[in-house]
């Protein structure tokens, strides 16, 4: 019974597939019907989202009020205080790698995280500074505030030194500024609906991307390790040109500083190793970059480093809240470009790391809400001296681990950093900077890791590699907002290299099925006599069409263009000929009118194409649409267009092209202008061609694009190969091979 | 009988594939073997290509032996003549467009036609100048050696006027130096194959580009119709600038300048149109222009219209030719660029043209041998103070309809330059620039009847209207070289765009067939019950990899990621009950060794899924290659995963999901995460997916990106959606629904 119904449902019926048949599936009449339902079930869906829309802004309104108190809430406090207290350290340290002073980094730890908590859909990303945006500021910082020019004398001597107050006054302005647009930049990408621009940046160029900028991180990091001053770069090559002077300065490395920055290194990598193991263990990691900013400043604060080895330390740290300020209008022109660069990676960063952690505990995270909650994070705080924040990737797999389940853990960390602001954060002023350096290294260790990347992708995927390479190297080279241009052009190149030298095939039957494959690749497909089934691996557009065609007439196994030019001189010559004979005839028979001459017959046909072109086309759309073939109705006709036979020229060794367009994902101008000519040439040969597979939407276009003629018909088109395999190995069979174009002849 | 032959092709037989013959496809395989007999043929392919090679590189060894003299030589004859009298006014025309002497002009009109003799594959194209090259030289000259460099103070006097002896001896060499680098970028490309990288310039680009341009040209002449002086601007803008300036100074108007090109531009523009109509019947066209330049140099000559109207004229023309020169290797630096620019539209109007006239006459042209041959007329022609040639349409199609058959007629039109250059030129001193400017902008009309372009783009294909539009306004705005760059990236843009925006639809049957179309546009294509078909129309990459997800999720028609949510917590909350009984049920029954609990093995069987999945990888490896389905092998278990059934969760409302990869080109890192995430949702919630589809190509490259595991494996490809469809039909029957998934409780 079931084996019945299976072989109901097969092919057998569809070779007698009709007309009528073929109407519905699109290939024979004009246009696709849409069907009257999907249009009732379209006006349905609209209405009644006003609410959701209210959801969609405010998704604290949706989640808050269904917080499941006695689940969450103990574990949100405990990951709150986690990431609380990871805050301060980074925060500082941050500060320090975008060039600004370290309250900075605390007030962007506190404002943006509480702006998030009403507006974030991600319930596991720690909002706030992140050591790839502050490295891609500090290099604005460096280039538009360069500490040099805030060069002052001291009193009455030629020495001069740095007015760090002025410097810094100016570089918090300037950062403002920049946050500002990065905020609008973001809002309005998230109102656009354009969360999608994010798709641009793909995963192996954001991996390449982040492991160039904790490069860059690490070397901007080096003078506070090793102790020496080095100019300030901006621009292309300023990495190389900064660490190039590190190693130049290294003979008058601080050994003081360097020994602390090497302990330091040490125990919170050999405490962050114990975490990973004991972890699971503890109720909260062992906060050990805190431990270390505390010791350490303790020991600096006694042992007088800063007086006695020289070890610079961070410096004043004023205590309490500042009012909010309108942004500086003047920076916005010089940072534009680079706050659209900022906008971007610290979406993508926030955004995939919040997929991440979605997938991970199964919920959804809105692209477009999240543009415009970091959006709003940036916009609000850009107004109280914060800087720009994306989502630091420690601090978020610390909030998740430490059984975080909601935004409820950021408001938790937010109290603890306005309790460090306004009491605790001056007691930090003898902190050494190597230690924040030493912090921001360690910290640095996972992006790192994503050099096992290349590895990776060189086994899977050579093209992605290439992204990876390309995007890396760039952002070495030409610096964090250049490099990423420079990458995600790169990488949308390669889309255009994927499908311009394709895979060109000849298809062949499998054994007895209706599965065709390539005949280079697999024994079993044998070519059909006489049939040529050509495919492309990829699209057909602008920048291969040319190439398939050439491919095209390459693999068909004769000289395509060379049949076609012999037969346009023999056909010049016969037409020579004919004319004299005709002249011949008019004299001899002048009188005789309505003259049956086979050559005047000829002659007008060729004067004419245009007025037997309607008619055809006039019969096509009365009647006959029955009509199984193109050729059915026509008979070999002698006094057609001279075929090749008659031209003395030997047939080609095949009678049937059949294209198969399945992989074609559009259709452009160029791409019909190449088809239209290989039917011409081919037509002309007597060859027939056969378009399959095309998609709906390819033939709404080929139909937009006039496409379709009196010798290009929808006759031409099937569904699948197995159709036009069939249809030919029908219709032809051991008859003479014909072009569709005799049809014509049979009119006259 | 035949009807019986066709049912045994068709797919009847297919329905009981076995999985010998899937291996054969590549679907069941690891990797598709290449027959032996195409390596063969490979290593045939190579050998005695020496002397095919020579034939390429000088096409004229092959073509000049087999001259068929009684045929051509009368029409070439009489061609070169006609072409030969265009270059004359063409070239001292298009001289003056590109701020140069106009002997320059005659320069470029003859050694570069020579050296296209010996090397071109084209039979048809005049090369030598052209307005659209000679405008964006005319750029390059004016921002490197404007006028204003060489200004003099008159003896004296306060009044400065221009040395312009001095500053057309420097754009001289500028130009040689460009037309060098031109050549060596061409000669380079070609020798690299690189003739491709023209289809990046596709045709609505050249058309929109070639329309601003003219718009350029016939901005730059303005100034020689109205007879008024107007500075000279470059980079963006430059145009607007200058058409302000001139409309600006229209109150200045030299009257006698503009009856001057009034007068010549209507009677060149009437007898061109005579030419158009009578031209048949005439040996050559009526050289108006030839005629022009003669009467008004006369007219000039002796009513002295320079001295009595103030109307401009050519001023000096040198007889006779110039010693080489080697070019002045410090322009360099500063006009790679531009030679870049000038040598790919040179050679993209070159090769469009040359392959217009190829098709129509039934021969080819070789695009590499072409970019060699004007490389070498460029870097060759450099050295004689030519600057760069392209093909003039105009003077192209005169060459061809005048009855020319070969270059030939080139190298007769050489000698009539020659003659010019030697005696005949320095007669046209007197001659008004006024009438060059006229022959200029009369020769722009066909050019300016591509604006019809943007009607017939609107109807047949928008992007490529949008890339047409794109590519007028970026040159008319940002000029001839940068706007050039906008528009390639533009263009390859759309690429991008047009993949990312897919039409995403539901397959459904076609009543009863093998054919699959989309259920909201044809109302016969019914979905089958269970069944989900799910097809994007676009290929799948990093861009719209994401929106491919949603959009299944979407059209899925219930809300799978919630679905998925509640398997997760209520599988939590069983464990947790299940650790609890189990712990009770260790307590009640420490003793009893080799438990057989339910719930051990559950847990078991979460703590280590990587033995099993060696296992099973193993038994798939050594046998059971027959086996028909996945789960053919599994039988309902109650001690496997847990259902969503008994998780007491409703079960969605499809049974298995068929994902249409016909349209997939290739597939990248992203794509295949994002397929690895839709099987692991749809398996998660009992639902069988299968890839339907997928090219060879398509199918190394997730092999080579590890898509391939436990739980994806070989056995979800099918080569069609009829064949996936029928597959899961037979198989699945009314029974229970199970995933893939439970093939490995069955091993437990």
């Amino acid at each position: 019974m079931k084996e019945n119904e299976v072989l109901c449902r097969s092919r057998a019926e569809h070779h007698t597939l009709t007309e009528a048949e073929l109407e519905t599936i699109g290939l024979r009449n004009e246009a696709p019907s849409t069907s009257l339902s999907t249009k009732i079930q379209k006006i349905r869906c609209s209405g009644s989202t006003a609410k959701s829309l209210l959801f969609k802004f405010f998704p604290i309104l949706k989640w808050l009020p269904r917080y499941p108190v006695k689940d969450w809430l103990l574990g949100d406090i405990i990951s709150g205080f986690s990431v609380g207290i990871m805050h301060l350290p980074q925060g500082l340290a941050y500060a320090l790698l975008a060039g600004l002073p370290p309250v900075i980094g605390l007030y962007s730890a506190f404002y943006p995280v509480l702006l998030y908590f009403f507006f974030g859909t991600s319930r596991h990303i720690s909002v706030g500074p992140f050591a790839i945006i502050s490295v891609m500021i500090g290099s604005v910082t460096d280039s538009l505030e360069p500490s040099g020019k805030y060069m002052e004398a001291v009193n009455g001597t030629n020495v001069t030194i740095v007015n760090e107050t002025l410097r810094d006054a100016a570089r918090v302005e300037l950062v403002g500024a920049l946050a500002f647009l990065v905020g609008i930049f973001q809002i309005a990408l998230g109102l656009l609906q354009f969360g999608f621009v994010a798709t641009y940046l793909s995963e192996p160029l954001v991996r390449g991307y982040t492991t160039a900028a904790s490069i860059q991180v690490l070397i901007s990091q080096l003078k506070y390790v090793f102790g020496v001053t080095v100019k300030e770069y901006a621009g292309p090559l300023s990495i190389i040109y900064t660490f190039l002077e590190v190693c130049s300065k290294l003979p008058n490395t601080n050994v003081g500083t360097l020994v602390t920055s090497l302990v330091a290194m040490v125990s919170i990598l050999l405490v962050k190793l114990l975490n990973d193991k004991i972890g699971k263990k503890l109720p909260i990691p062992i906060p050990i970059e805190l431990l270390t900013i505390i010791i350490s400043t303790v020991i600096s604060y006694f042992a007088k480093l800063n007086e006695n080895f020289g070890i610079s330390i961070v410096g004043e740290i004023p205590s309490g809240m500042r009012p909010p300020q309108a942004p500086k209008v003047h920076y916005f022109e010089k940072v534009v470009g680079n706050a659209f660069a900022i906008a971007m990676v610290s979406y993508v960063i926030a955004i995939s790391l919040g997929k991440i952690f979605a997938l991970k505990h199964g919920y959804k995270v809105d692209s477009n809400q999240e543009l415009i909650a970091l959006g709003l994070s940036n916009f609000v705080g850009s107004f109280f001296q914060c800087y720009s924040i994306s989502c630091s990737m420690s601090r978020s797999l610390v909030q998740e681990s430490t059984g975080g389940n909601s935004q409820v853990a950021a408001l938790v960390s937010c109290l603890i950093l306005l309790v460090t602001i306004l009491k605790i954060g001056a007691l930090f002023e003898q902190l050494p900077k190597a230690i924040l350096a030493s912090i921001i290294i360690v910290n640095l260790k996972g992006m790192f890791k994503q050099f096992r990347d290349i590895r990776m992708l060189w086994r899977s995927n050579v093209t992605d590699l290439l992204i990876w390479v390309v995007t890396f190297i760039a952002t070495i080279v030409l610096n964090l907002d250049m490099g990423l241009g420079v990458a995600v052009a790169f990488s949308l190149l390669t889309v255009i290299f994927r499908t311009q030298m394709p895979h060109y095939s000849i298809l062949g039957q499998v054994s007895t099925t209706d599965v065709y494959r390539d005949v280079a690749e697999y024994q079993k497909a044998e070519e059909i006599p006489g049939v040529k089934i050509f495919r492309s691996s990829a699209t057909i557009y602008f920048a291969n069409a040319d190439l398939y065609a050439e491919a095209l007439k390459k693999k068909c196994g004769f000289d395509v263009d060379r049949l076609v030019e012999k037969k346009k001189k023999a056909l010049k010559k016969k037409q020579k000929k004919d004319k004299k004979e005709a002249k011949k005839a008019k004299i001899k028979t002048v009188c005789d009118s309505g003259s049956n001459n086979l050559a005047f017959v000829n002659i007008d046909m060729e004067a004419r194409p245009q007025e037997q072109g309607n008619d055809t086309a006039a019969t096509a759309a009365n009647g006959s649409v029955t009509d199984l073939a193109p050729q059915t109705q026509s008979q070999p006709q002698p006094s057609g267009k001279p075929t090749l036979h008659s031209l003395g020229l030997k047939k080609p060794p095949l009678h049937s092209l059949i294209l198969d367009l399945t992989p074609v994902n559009f259709v452009d101008t160029v791409c019909i202008k190449t088809f239209k000519n290989i039917f011409k040439d081919f037509q002309e040969i007597e060859v027939d061609v056969f378009l399959v597979g095309c998609h709906a939407s390819v033939i709404t276009q080929l139909e937009r694009g006039n496409f379709f003629s009196q010798t290009i018909t929808k006759q031409h088109l099937f569904p699948s190969v197995h159709d036009a395999v069939t249809y030919v190995t029908r219709n032809r069979g051991e008859s003479l091979p014909q072009t569709v174009t005799d049809n014509n002849a049979t009119k006259m």
